[in-house]
């Protein structure tokens, strides 16, 4: 079961537009974007403009398809990090090049979600968008290994 | 561009089990699962274990594939909440049945990961596990809408 192939097509429901060309490690939390969700899912969005923030769910198109990633890496490359399993960080580099962010929503036009904070190059395809629940997702009391502080 | 489909291959890269056959539309919160990954990324998971809370992304290979899905939706079908866009909830029938929830981690043996609070049925394949990180993920002033609190 683990390790098989789901072949599958995946809906691009919405593109990200930030104009951002190069994906940079840090500093993502301050960038403003655009997702322009497919017209045709305009009323999909109703009422998402009443929470503060959006889980954003999106395919790093980018990222080189590798046959084997490695499996322990320093956190950002950064060698002063302690090697730790690829799962225990955010790589982009993951057997699925799939991209899970918390953003802030600003903003909602029509089919056009204005957000603050998504760690994503222009272009890249939103394959889905789910309200940030507390209790369900907001965990307030999360525990983190001391190398997380130093990122 | 929007509306467009992605033909790729997803790698399972680990299978939920938990013995529940039917997906209940809420109590998931006490549910314990295992996450037994593939026994080839076991050292991927090393360091996972200093996490309280990890983000699990999942394919929901049991919700039938909608041509359309619905753009408004009372949540989890309860007519005593408003019509809201598909968006705004957290239905599993969406344009891409990509499940995605942050659980507590509380034991890594190996490949196998014992996690509570998982909404995903035995069986369920995993494509991705991240660490949870406050001020990336866990926001703690999120406003929501007034039926969330009615859930």
């Amino acid at each position: 079961m683990t390790g098989e192939l789901l072949d599958i097509s995946l809906k691009v429901i919405g593109i990200v537009r930030n104009g951002i060309k190069q994906r940079p490690e840090s500093g993502w939390e301050k960038i403003v974007s655009e997702i322009v969700v497919d017209s045709r899912l305009t009323e999909a969005l109703d009422g998402l403009e009443e929470f503060s923030h959006i889980i954003v769910i999106y395919w790093m198109h980018r990222v080189p398809a590798l046959d084997k990633v490695p499996t322990k890496i320093h956190p950002r490359g950064r060698q002063d990090l302690p090697l730790v399993g690829l799962f225990a960080t955010r790589a982009p580099y993951r057997p699925n090049p799939v991209g899970e962010t918390t953003v802030r929503l600003l903003e909602r036009r029509d089919n056009i979600l204005k957000v603050e904070g998504l760690d994503a190059i222009d272009g890249t395809p939103v394959i889905d968008i789910k309200p940030c629940i507390p209790g369900l997702d907001a965990v307030t009391e999360a525990k983190v290994p001391s190398w997380v502080t130093k990122l």
